[in-house]
């Protein structure tokens, strides 16, 4: 109805429609170093919006920019409307209200989207028997952050291949909206594989038996986990936003179906079972044990 | 339905209603000095976005909260949050969303609200022969904030009796509603009265005639306006959260109901015209000049 210009905006939401809303800020040398391109941090403070809405099964609709930056830089703010604006377009996302202020540079996306009422994918679904999926693969954005900090030894070539991942993740947009009515839970990789699907287990209350060899990994990250002997620290990396999800095993030929529709790799890692906690398996069937699956693993905040 | 603890707020509207959506960010020396309460930050942070919602005749509903600290500090979020909990509950929103982060402090709220479709106030609406009216008074605010700046001197009592208008301003939530299907214009004025009233002037491509002196000012504002024999300065000063609106003359008398049936002061200051453009008058008639007429009087950002 009304974009940017009144006091606020003025949406009209289509009926037996549920609005879903999600907020995620982004601050300098926080979540991402100084010399990062603009383009890209407009890209990404809008992605990891994105990636919740499809978290949840939502169709992006519209989205508000709250941007503080230190001093009026045409050159940064260009760059940054490209990333940001060439995303939403993207997407069919409309830019519907703003706040720029001079601070600190820091970014805060609110992003709002649509669900058929009662079709939304939450956290809470999963029921013991059903199957664990992972879409694309896991770790590439983590190794690329690791080399970046020079945690990680990389060639030029390998680091290149990965860093897009990292700055340009893309959101499961049309895989989120696809699993309504088909997953039981869902939610995005952001903190780590491992973290975020105890997230899941927690708030359904069940728990899951993992494959760790099971989990989707490139190349570069397997050749990683192979030299290191550790296939746990991969699944602990975050900022992959890839979708992790349950469904009922008999749903996994429908599934199997989407994921050739839609193009998009699908692995199954596991399963959920009603005993409480995550365990994680070699294809042997030996117990992992790991002191930490969360985000803090290596320290960050 | 679902506030926080998903990956995002799923919330259903009902029919015939229509959303409304404003953001705005408080950033730590920009926004507010640094020995401000608290309190105060988490009070203020929600209530401009409430006063948005009103100036819209918005009934508010979810709040999103994007906080970045420097450091997790408990007493500082203990009142903050009263502060910003506080309001919410005296208003009966709820807080849907959030998300934290380590940096320098800076606060980001979207306020969500709902109004009946085709009902919300817009800045477009103004006709000419539209009388305009402003809620409340105007500049109590802005002198506070000229003492603590130490560009105006105040005795300590008469500070104390502004400085609450200036930390905690009372966003106008039921005259902004009691206003649908009446006003055919509304903003408020955060960023001084003259140029909140010029902003809906060039939305809705008309002019205004206003006396000055009708501006409603409390005793101490109206003694530093004779004092300075400058009544153009107070209209200057922002962050009054009052409520600035144009009616047809001939519902003059079903406002005056209104603003007796809620208990706010309403004062006509002047009239729309077809001539654009924002002209001021003494009350003998006498044109007024103005060099400036908005938030940058003081070279604040």
């Amino acid at each position: 109805m009304l974009g940017i210009g009144d006091d606020a905006a003025l949406l009209s939401l289509p009926e037996g429609q549920q609005l879903v809303v999600t907020t995620d800020t982004l601050i300098e040398n926080v979540h991402f170093p100084e010399e990062i391109p603009p383009e890209f941090i407009g890209y990404k403070a809008l992605a990891v919006n994105l990636s919740d809405l499809a978290a949840m099964g939502a169709q992006p609709r519209w989205v508000t920019l709250a941007l503080s930056l230190p001093e009026a830089d045409e050159m940064w703010l260009e760059g940054f409307s490209r990333g940001f604006l060439g995303l939403a377009d993207e997407y069919g996302v409309s830019l519907v209200g703003g706040d720029t202020t001079r601070g600190p540079l820091s970014i805060t996306v609110q992003a709002m989207g649509l669900v058929p009422e009662g079709q939304a994918l939450l956290r809470s679904g999963a029921l013991p028997g059903d199957l664990i999926y992972v879409s694309g693969s896991i770790g590439d954005a983590g190794l690329a952050l690791s080399a970046l900090k020079a945690e990680a030894q990389l060639s030029a070539e390998a680091y290149q291949s990965l860093v897009m991942r990292l700055h340009k993740p893309t959101p499961r947009m049309a895989l989120g909206i696809a699993l309504r009515g088909l997953a039981t839970s869902c939610i995005d990789v952001s903190d780590g594989l491992l973290a975020d699907l105890n997230h899941v287990l927690e708030a359904s209350a069940v728990g899951a038996d993992i494959v760790l060899q099971q989990i989707p990994l490139s190349p570069l990250v397997r050749q990683w986990a192979e030299h290191h002997a550790d296939f746990v620290v991969p699944a602990t990396w975050g900022d992959d936003f890839e979708l992790v999800f349950t469904v009922p095993a008999a749903s996994q030929q429908i599934l199997e179906q989407v994921a050739s529709r839609l193009d998009v790799p699908l692995s199954m890692i596991g399963k959920i079972s009603a005993e409480t906690g995550l365990r994680l398996f070699t294809p042997a069937g030996e117990a992992v044990t790991v002191a930490q699956t969360g985000y803090d693993h290596f320290g960050r905040m």
